[in-house]
């Protein structure tokens, strides 16, 4: 069997050593237009920042080390000109402009995507950029060093984007990230993004949002680095004839066969089912490109393994920070027409009397109608990747709230609480699904303020109070609501808020228990407080 | 409705405030003979290590917050001396002497477990401690403080035992592990606790494993600390007749109800269901004991929560180390009939092109027959307790290895690989179950060592292999191997070792092809290595 790989990044490499492992004999030719192969493209932030120093750490293999341990004939520098279906053959060209053809019997296509280019005045300046392989990384690492810019904007508050805004800090230079959008990480929800948002702040990044700018001039800055998405490459795969979807990706069946059975794709160029909803979407991550380029390469050698679609599980540090999410985002459980409710926990990261606990906001987003875990946000300075993968896992296990219940995840005070915060968010799911407790969202908070008759406590000791509550809001701390019962009226709605959410749920409890209407705040003031200050930034 | 609660410890306070938040009109009463409530058991040993300083720290919960916030009624100081079931009363000892009964309609006996105390010689001496609660913390810390005894013996090495041995160490003194089994941390197998045992060497910590004592003075020390375990605390149970089982545990059904249905029970006095294996258990720890007793609230609330069984999740810092474990150990596997395998990862937490990368060894247990997973347990600096709550996960959702490949976890260069060491074990487990690769384990080395015609070769490079290699083993460097296969016999297994299993299984897979038996020493020569020094220490 003859099998040529036309790109060789994450997915193709991939792709080519489970082969050569499956099928000693077969004959394997990897394409590359570029230079290097299989190299570590989420680490060129940190080479940028100089946290990663050597270069040689970023290309951990090479066509050399493909051909003595895999048997693989790697061509660097060659690039795919026309995919010929009918001939099975592909058109080459060279370095040096020659042309050739290569037959196989099977064609895994894996070429990537690349960097949205904005339609900006001054997008091809030498002194604006974009980061997506690694003479993209030397080509900024070499600026910065001869040109020593002051300033940056960062055109784009995605995940990559914000891992450059702190490593271009590392560097010295001050930071402006340029957000067309309401929110930067759109992968979060405006009420998780919250506390990055006001983080980045404090680490000295200017953020701005709802700036769309017309040319690169606008930001004044002495560079600046484009990162607005990227799109898949398959502009061979189109001028082939292979049918595309959602942004151009390549279409591929459960096997990660394309429309034409001797073809397969894998990749950040494919498109993909939603595990979660079913639904086809593009979520180019490496994690999924390298399980489908294994999968592909299991099926080409003769297999029967299916890919059963991506969550979106991804994460994020910056500075001292991390976001991760994994599953549905709000936008994405509407679009799916799910009816979803979601539970907001501000949890340690462990035990709070052990040193250097540190809190998160955990968002954990549900099916109304069974329970069911659509998707989880959190963000705090430890653990976090910790809780979204167990997240990650108990959806893939298609698990309820009354799972997460269950889970017995491992416990010392260095690690988590008795009651992991995980175990926290099934049971305040399990309280809401069996009525014990009824809330709002801190965005009903200001629709709600002015309505006649409104009846609100805050529940927290007179000292938090004093320094900020929740429009209208009258003090009754908890220890002694049940003395204060008559100060509230049962014919009215009491809503509840403290400063997290956990407190005013026991007030909720006790006045539910003496026959009141109790309506707790999610999140509590401090996520109500969150968000406004990020939108005030 | 009236319910008397035994025990406020863990158990007892988190249901007696559950109870309250399920029924606020409830008379809830807790009896509780020693001082303290609630209080942080699991860091006792970081108080007499210094790193906790504030003693209030460890009392998060008193009688007055339970009733000023839940309006319970704590009785410290008071014993329960009597369960008196067909009058559906508690005799109840005063600190004074004086006798009381106070009747129930429902009880919670939540008494916790004990510190078994052991046979020596000694063992009352001034010097001699055990750590189970608050007094005895301050006994320890004013012995040290005091006395400046220079050298302490651990009399067992569990996880409490290994905990004090760094916190011992910490307040300067010598510190000698002695344990009367083979092996330190029974809930490891031989083939994980190698690495923690050999690290423990490295910080100074003596460790001497298969010692039966028969005095205290055998130690030489100045102090002694007996952490050998713990039984359950059920006289008072069994002398009113409820049930009881392993190790005098009580007995109760999946609703953590007594053979007395008016008697629930839960924490660390109650017999489990094994979660993997359905058989009893007696597993006495912190979140089990918790979720038990937020479940028996529920029911003796009217509810209808049931505990789905125990699986032994656990997690272990000592200095800079991490060992944790879920589900079965080899030991459980084979007491409860399963034929299993394993398989050995050594990986990194996260990528290591980015600073701080470290290995850890994770080990997982699979059903041979069916692939689910069975047990895991994982010895590292970095991201174990991670890679265990996701498998205690995967556990918990009944998945098998090929769920594991599927598993979509958070990846970023500072927390993991775009291959997840839980998805690697996944590959692994797949690549036996499936025939690509057949393994031996370390401890088959040896006893294969002599056998006639054995054939063994080491595809490190050469300068590794000179650094000590499997016995017999022939060095052929896994890049000179397609090209050295006439070397090698056809009609003979070739047993195959590298570093940690990987590479030797890409070498096994070039042997297959090319017609060859081979067979991949699973965790390869650092794996032997490890298990070989730990048992010379």
């Amino acid at each position: 069997m003859k099998v040529l790989i036309i790109g060789g990044v994450a997915g193709g490499a991939t792709a080519a050593a489970r082969l050569r492992r499956l099928d000693e004999s077969a004959e394997i030719i990897m394409f590359e237009r570029g230079d290097y192969i299989s190299f570590a493209n989420c680490g060129l932030p940190y080479y940028i920042g100089g946290e990663i120093t050597d270069k040689g750490a970023l290309t951990v293999q090479t066509p050399e080390s493909f051909k003595s341990r895999l048997n693989i004939d790697v061509r660097v520098r060659e690039t795919v000109t026309a995919i010929n279906r009918k001939e099975k053959t592909l058109t080459v060209q060279k370095a040096d402009g020659s042309i050739y053809t290569e037959s196989y019997d099977k064609l895994l296509v894996t070429p990537g995507a690349a960097p949205v280019k904005l339609p900006l005045e001054g997008i091809d300046a030498p002194n604006v950029f974009t980061l997506r392989n690694i003479p993209d990384t030397y080509k900024i690492d070499e600026f910065i060093s001869r040109n020593k810019p002051k300033t940056a904007a960062i055109i784009g508050g995605g995940f990559i984007g914000l891992e450059m805004a702190e490593n271009l800090k590392r560097r010295g230079l001050e930071v402006t990230v340029i957000e067309a959008a309401p929110q930067i990480a759109a992968v979060l929800d405006e009420d998780t993004v919250c506390d990055l948002q006001n983080y980045l702040v404090t680490q000295g990044i200017t953020v701005k949002t709802n700036v769309k700018l017309n040319s690169i001039g606008e930001t004044g800055c002495d560079m600046v680095l484009v990162s607005v998405g990227v799109k898949p490459e398959s502009e061979l795969a189109v001028s082939c004839g292979l049918e595309t979807g959602i942004k151009g990706a390549i279409i591929v069946d459960e096997y990660l066969r394309t429309s034409d059975p001797d073809i397969y794709a894998a990749g950040d160029a494919v498109q993909i089912k939603n595990f979660v909803t079913g639904g086809d979407g593009y979520v180019p991550l490496a994690g999924p490109a390298n399980k489908q380029a294994r999968i592909a390469a299991d099926n080409i050698a003769g297999g029967n393994s299916t890919y059963k679609g991506t969550q979106g599980t991804s994460v994020l540090k910056v500075f001292g920070m991390a976001a991760a999410a994994t599953g549905l985002n709000e936008r994405a459980a509407k679009a799916g027409g799910i009816p979803y409710d979601k539970v907001f926990l501000y949890s340690a990261n462990h035990a709070t009397y052990y040193p250097g606990a540190e809190f998160m906001n955990l968002k954990v987003i549900f099916d109304t109608t069974n329970g069911r875990i659509l998707g989880a946000q959190a963000v705090g300075s430890g653990g976090v990747d910790k809780r979204i993968d167990v997240l990650a896992t108990a959806i893939r296990g298609g698990m309820r709230a009354s799972d997460l219940c269950d889970l017995e995840l491992a416990y010392a005070p260095p690690f988590s609480s008795a009651k992991d915060p995980v175990n926290m968010a099934g049971y305040v799911i399990e309280n809401l699904m069996t009525g014990k407790v009824k809330q709002i969202h801190w965005h009903q908070v200001d629709e709600l303020t002015g309505t006649p008759g409104l009846q609100r406590i805050d529940v927290r000791p007179a000292e938090a109070y004093a320094g900020g509550t929740i429009p209208g809001a009258v003090s009754i701390p908890l220890t002694e609501l049940r003395n204060r019962l008559g100060e509230l009226d049962k014919n009215r709605p009491v809503y509840v808020s403290c400063q997290t959410g956990l407190n005013s749920y026991i007030a909720c409890r006790i006045l539910t228990g003496h026959g009141f209407n109790a309506v707790n705040l999610a999140g509590g003031y401090r996520l109500y407080d969150s968000v406004r200050r990020a939108k005030n930034n």
